[in-house]
């Protein structure tokens, strides 16, 4: 006779709905969210079910967050930056322009104090933010014509979107709000000169190679994308305990995966975008100074009107500080040798090839 | 009545033992093991419980390996490349020397064929290694005297183990197995002249800066280090789904959790000994470059002799071959451009105050 209450009362059925920012194609980010939902299922021998939507489903992808925190879906799947409209706090949570690479977003984020300063500022929209997911740093995008100044910033026509394009507005580019299907024809009718979406698997796949022929690195606004999880806070406190913990190991799962993922497929992407003619191409050193400058700029001005703002940046900041000096020397000499190497390897067996 | 047996069914008491390589003072290490098990419990209700044993406590932490394919315990926590000695291609579970860093290792076990590649080979010790922990680049450790030819390396005598010791080997070093405990005094009477053990923060502990003034980089043998959860092939088989899954989650959880940890401390920790004393210096280029050729050899050698490694080198190999252009686009210019303008802001900064 104990057993059924016991039962009932370590595993009950428990049945969510996600809202996710991203239509079903992307299926790197959008991945992640249907990641959770396999793994939780797998956790709880199917008793806690999170069925995802893709973008426009349920809610259109950008207004996810209001969908949450008024409760029409128990949770979503999402980028935070998506709502600096709301409040330019939220870009904190999803990756602000030359702000850290994915180790060290994920270092503060779990370990360096980043949730903890999230929190309060979440939790006035009734939302648990967790982690869940990242892209890892992104190109810089596709450019009709190539960019050799500052000067070639002004006046040009670009989809970016939130803070990044705040930054570059500074410098005359003209942002612009374009959702993910309808690039591609504003690029090829030259209603817009230059468009950033993400890395080369998912932008070869919307074709951006064939109407631009400069891609441009690094991605300098998004060092790394953390994605994130967001569940209404009376769904999370209402979890059993052994849920909430199977959730918060599925999104770091998720994380995990995701970048493994985009890890092991930009690679080949990108070599068959250069093989099909696609011209890289670095910023020149004095637009990414001119860039930097901005953001830092735009940071103080934000954080001087806004005080969640200037609380979670003096945290990040503060964390970032400390960050380089150890990633230069370890992470980054090793890279930097092993990558050199490997390069001379190569030219050397095309070289011989060739006799 | 129906209840009770279901209950049993999905949720019975697991109660395994997993005996750790490491003693609990490594925090780090350790702690991914203390990680999964309390990652494992909380996400059961208790069920599933694991209790994790230092080095020694139930076996050697050498020969852990050995307990689970016995059957003295039913899991281990360890870094595979401690059972080189039993076979070589061990390494490939954990780091080779100048292989890949933690993101292309991830990439490379969880999405690009590399822990199907490794599976064959474990299953011949009846064992699942499940990735479970990274120390990230780890640094090259402790010199009593620089290093600026490779002719230094003649007749050093290091604490270097496994097959960074093989190749330090090809160039006149004497590898010296000395275990974590035994350094310190060796270092300092001057019975080694160098010694490595993992990264400033767990370096710090042992005090290794007090008796040796050169902190070399990079690790060229430990770009990552992935630890692995080692079970017993029929234990896995007989857990229920359920567990199975959560266990998987629960390590993949712990790798992303002493990523976060060491990234979070290893830069104090770096400062601190800096502040301290010791001084940094970069393995010049040439002994580098005489590493780099001496390991590619060994790997060569070996795998003309040995059919499992082999197998798993070629997939590791080619596999490492189409990382490097993506990661020195995107993350390494990235990296880079902020390590550098981040530096002239500190320098500026600095001189500011001396004003």
């Amino acid at each position: 006779a104990l057993a059924a209450p016991a039962l009932a009362q370590t595993a009950p059925e428990v049945r969510w709905r996600c809202a996710s920012s991203f239509p079903r194609t992307l299926d790197t980010i959008y991945g992640a969210a249907e990641h959770v939902s396999r793994r939780v299922a797998a956790m709880t021998d199917g008793k806690f079910q999170i069925r995802v939507f893709q973008a426009g489903e349920l809610v259109p992808g950008l207004q996810v967050a209001d969908a949450v925190q008024g409760g029409t879906v128990e949770c979503a799947h999402t980028a935070s930056y998506y709502f600096v409209g709301k409040d330019p706090t939220f870009a904190f949570d999803a990756t602000v322009p030359f702000g850290m690479n994915t180790r060290q977003l994920n270092a503060w984020l779990y370990s360096g104090g980043g949730r903890e300063a999230l929190r309060p500022f979440f939790e006035r929209f009734n939302t648990v933010s967790i982690p869940c997911g990242n892209t890892g740093a992104q190109m810089g995008g596709w450019f009709r014509k190539e960019i050799k100044t500052v000067q070639d910033l002004n006046g040009l026509k670009m989809r970016i979107a939130g803070i990044a394009g705040q930054v570059f507005a500074k410098l005359g580019v003209v942002p612009q709000q374009i959702a993910g299907g309808d690039i591609y024809p504003a690029l090829e009718k030259g209603t817009i000169d230059a468009a950033e979406w993400i890395g080369p698997y998912d932008d070869a796949k919307l074709g951006f190679n064939r109407v631009a022929p400069f891609y441009y690195y690094p991605g300098w606004w998004e060092g790394a994308l953390n994605l994130s999880f967001y569940v209404a806070k009376p769904k999370h406190d209402e979890l059993p305990p052994a849920y909430r913990e199977v959730l918060e190991s599925a999104c770091r799962d998720a994380t995990l995966e995701t970048m493994a993922k985009y890890d092991a497929q930009n690679p080949q992407a990108l070599r068959q975008l250069v093989a099909a003619g696609t011209q890289l191409r670095a910023f020149p050193r004095e637009v990414l100074q001119a860039c930097y400058k901005a953001a830092f700029e735009l940071y103080d001005e934000t954080a001087a009107r806004n005080e969640a703002f200037k609380k979670v940046y003096d945290n990040f900041r503060a964390f970032r500080d400390t960050q380089f000096q150890w990633f230069r020397v370890a992470e980054n000499t090793f890279d930097n040798f092993v990558y050199f190497q490997h390069a001379q390897e190569q030219r050397g067996a095309a070289g011989e090839q060739r006799r």
